[in-house]
């Protein structure tokens, strides 16, 4: 099972292009630096939220009814800015998602959403670590909360892989050779950094996503500034990314209106 | 906008084959008996369940396994017999509703759906209004929370008929002249009865499907037997039909292991 | 059990202010105005809040360290203005409730409550009807979502007694006609108006209940506009009455910063 | 900060009867194997459930009527055994937990609690890390869902301990190291295994905890069996004493019909 081949390890290896590769010596600790979100399910178009909001006006009409795009484009705007959120939960988004388990933790807060996740228990864990690439900032000033972030040196990049990648190799090996002799995963698992890619299926409707961008994306255009780590942040605008293709208007009237969640 | 067909009324008019007809000499007062459920978005297969299920064992090759039925039952039986939810709620189905007010209300006690319902704030309502029909039971005996229900005669269905129609008629009548007094909406739906009909999209997965039927159906083989109100029970079998067309796997299942929500 | 004396139909009857009295010649109607708003439970404080959030930067220590007013004002100030909700949600409002099914309709649109409310299958309802008092604003105007509210001349109000009492009358004289023969309660109830008086419990923390506010309160100070009708928000302003005395900085600083739910 | 002491380390440090002790010659390290669990707000007794629920029924009575503790049992044993849930829901349970990271994400996956966390962001982490203790069993046998657990040997025990201990200080060398050296705690983070303790705050209702209870412990008397792994097990069992003794009478009834949650 281990073969040092990120192609074979999780499903979107083939594309982690931040992959910083695996270690010369060490071929069972692989390295990476990206975020894996495929939106594998979609059910939501702008139209299920019109039809939806249509319906306390016009009743079983709204099953019926054609609205143009400039209709649909107003209503949609004076939904999210009077903040009439219910319109919104009508559809579906069901993404697959590859991130280290401290950036699932994150995810994992959202209580609108649904989840199911690789399980330690019932399966042994793939060796790939989380290494942050050259655009990560490595240093922060600042309170709690609102933090500035200052870019790395190459030195900084130099010495986080100096300490991270030893240690990582320590957990794997003692992990295996835990499993090696009999002790079970749920134990082993014990030693396995936060750093460790996991995988899961993450599922939600457009409001609960826009509450999750509201608060998991960092933008100069938000009525109410949030400071999302760096990571979940990745995660979030790939999620926002391809949302915004299935629904191009309610995406546009968020960002429009300071991207607060109706 | 009031013209006695019931056809014009609402959606379901033409196949309404409950309704009673309008009531001779008072042709804005329509009477009905059924209960519309249209699945009109539907996002959930078993397959979702399969997948969001095997995440949690095989990781990303969940995305790509092709599963047989067999298996694909197996593990579906499993995970309701022993009460694994989550895997359940990756997939949507929304419902266009119409129904009394008072059933609507039961259907809304349920959190983890989403509505939106026609608004008698925003729309001034149809005279359209609920009458039993002839196989309701009209009596019922026994402690609350274990009602046995009775058939009524002829002669209990002509007496609620008897009382209800100058019901519904004269609030229809109190709602209307004080409409065309210029009082508004809001205020002159006060009078009008929980027996009117209203209409709504519901939307849920199919785990919170499973949890409002297992409280909302009436059954034999319920692990928990629950004593719902007639009419709710009617509308959650509607559900219950078209789900089963999307997902009959885990339908069989539920049905078969107690009708337990995992 | 009907014996047209407010102050044996409800608990509240007491001190209903706005009851208009019975109505001549029909003693079984009753007519009231006001809502009542009791805070039968309630385990909530600043300190809570305070408590909660510093876990998050001192962990253990916040189990044991005392803060100043001041120090607790400026952390809940910062967490309103910049959006941290989770560390209001570990406290408890239980209110008991007398409105009419329409506004408790409004009530219960909130998914993060807990809800239990009288029930008329299982018991006879009381004749307790709702008649808008002199200072509701009778007549609207403008489009859904953004109405303005013209108080209604004396003329006004009696037409609307005028419609609503005999409507009210002859709702209850077939509920209980119904029942006297025999028909079961959950039938007879479809002829009752959704002015008809109800009661709850109804239960959630200062989250929910400053989601609640942002919505079913008309204000100024909101930074996000709501336009809920009269009657759910005088039941709001009375909960947010009581609330703001059991957590006065929580409160200050919700108005303060716009009245937007964290 | 660090100094090797359980007693400063964490609140619960004194009671830690688990722990093993610091680890010779690297003082920094610490271990440990209990859980700490303190219901530090409670508002929930047995007399809420029943008047909650008897406003089905009687309404405001509710308010004032005194029923005695059979009438109380009867009434709670119904409701766990039909499963109405939700009158259970108006109370309150917060508890400080202090755990391994891996088991509080299995006390997260619960949606309706309420949580707030230490955040390894905010503040640097203490190096107190988790190693089973000799009644743990190491060692698991048959399928995922439903393992079968074997007690290790002194021989297993030791392994792990040899296995854990320079994985947990290496980790935490790496730690301090590129702490030290200006890194970001939310980097430097990325290294920490999951055995490491993290503290929070976890509110939920009895409803929600009996759901928890019902999914978390393992029991002969469940009705449907669970296979929870051992730390959150007993992690559950710790809640489970503090809120019996707050709510024998429902605590009673849960464990009598078979631990459903209603």
């Amino acid at each position: 099972m281990v073969d040092g081949q990120t192609n074979n390890l999780m499903f979107n290896g083939e594309k982690a292009a931040g992959a910083v590769g695996d270690v010369a010596g060490s071929p069972e600790v692989v390295l990476r630096s990206d975020f894996s979100v495929d939106l594998v399910t979609c059910s939501a178009t702008d139209m299920d939220v019109v039809r939806a909001a249509r319906v306390s006006t016009v009743g079983s009409d709204s099953l019926l009814e054609e609205k143009g795009k400039d209709y649909c484009t107003g209503l949609i705007n004076y939904m999210i800015r009077n903040r009439h959120g219910s319109p919104f939960e009508h559809n579906l988004l069901t993404f697959y998602v590859e991130a280290p388990i401290f950036t699932v933790r994150h995810l994992m807060r959202h209580r609108m959403w649904s989840f199911n996740e690789e399980s330690a228990r019932y399966r042994q864990l793939y060796p790939v670590f989380y290494l942050p690439d050259s655009e990560r900032a490595l240093r922060q000033e600042g309170k709690p909360g609102e933090y500035r972030y200052l870019a790395g040196t190459s030195e900084d990049h130099r010495l986080v892989r100096r300490q991270v990648v030893p240690a990582y190799r320590t957990a794997w090996s003692a992990y295996t050779a835990m499993l090696g002799a009999g002790v079970s995963r749920e134990i082993a698992r014990t030693v396995l950094p936060s750093g460790i890619y996991t995988s899961l299926y993450a599922t939600c409707n457009a409001r609960a996503l826009m509450h999750f961008l509201s608060l998991r994306t960092r933008s100069e255009e938000a009525k109410f500034p949030s400071y999302p780590q760096y990571e979940i942040d990745r995660v979030a605008r790939q999620m926002e990314q391809a949302w915004s293709a299935r629904m191009p208007i309610t995406h546009l009237a968020f960002d429009l209106h300071g991207r607060v969640a109706p």
